[in-house]
């Protein structure tokens, strides 16, 4: 990648499928234009996902962090304090990235939502990032800052989803 | 994947980033998964792009065929019959892709448009894929036809792009 070149913030958001998706898809096309990628995954525990395993395949271009501690529940698992550490861990593992071309905050905004990290710290790992890092976060419901600060937003809209229609989860597909 | 799951049909459509990115993160998740995933690309080129080329490193699980002629323009480049006949191909290659538990459809919908190939011969392909199949389709203004056949339809809606702002296409992030 051209060093002068600027990074941008990319954020995908939205009630529909496809936002960790795509990240992953933009890590793919990355990694086949000879950047280095971390994807840090907020709330989203350690896991053989397809995504996580297939991502191996790709090391050490792409790195994959699974640094959540799994399900938000009140009265179950990890408390919220903990929840919180994780995802505080994982904002550093961010800020400790500074050889990667890319730099993808998967679920961020769910963690965002739960309180888990603060929006101030996240924009203040953008404003403080090389700039040549160019960043995508992910995770439904981002907070307007994040839409204000970004150089590109996608919403992924829901128009038609087989769960509402009865079909279950699938590996493969959804994980 | 249990041969016995029936594969379900995905859109991406709409006027935002992240359709095709995110048929190529599923693919990714897929081969994770274990599957056999075939990428047939409408319209596009054979072209060293980023994706293309991590792609090679999933082989060959991953199998990735851009089988188009490049853009399509009135009065330069290919004809449009050219253009069509590439599409034909193109499908063909999907139709004899038996053994994939995947198979995605990258800018069908753009070929659809152009009438480059028929919407009915797109749900033929569907109707007569092997149950076990999953496909995507992606690329904007998909047909209302294939949104009825659809299981699964995400539009991706543009919220803010940074090409209306006056930054260029680059190399990692857009290719």
């Amino acid at each position: 990648m051209d060093q002068a070149e600027r990074g941008i913030v990319m954020v995908f958001t939205g009630e529909g499928k496809g936002k960790s998706t795509a990240a992953f898809g933009a890590a793919l096309r990355a990694v086949g234009a000879g950047w280095k990628v971390l994807v840090v995954q907020f709330v989203k525990a350690p896991l053989a996902t397809g995504e996580v395993v297939a991502a191996a395949r790709l090391a050490p271009e792409l790195r994959v962090v699974s640094a959540g501690k799994g399900f938000v529940r009140e009265g179950t698992g990890p408390s919220l304090e903990e929840h919180a550490r994780a995802a505080r861990d994982a904002l550093d593992l961010c800020r400790n990235a500074g050889d990667a071309d890319l730099v993808v905050l998967d679920e961020v905004n769910f963690a965002l939502s739960k309180g888990l990290v603060g929006v101030a710290e996240v924009l203040r790992f953008l404003d403080e990032r090389p700039p040549r890092m160019t960043v995508i976060l992910t995770g439904r419901g981002a907070p307007k800052e994040l839409l204000e600060r970004a150089d590109l937003v996608t919403e992924m809209r829901e128009v038609k989803h087989p769960f509402r229609q009865g079909a279950k989860a699938r590996k493969g597909i959804e994980f």
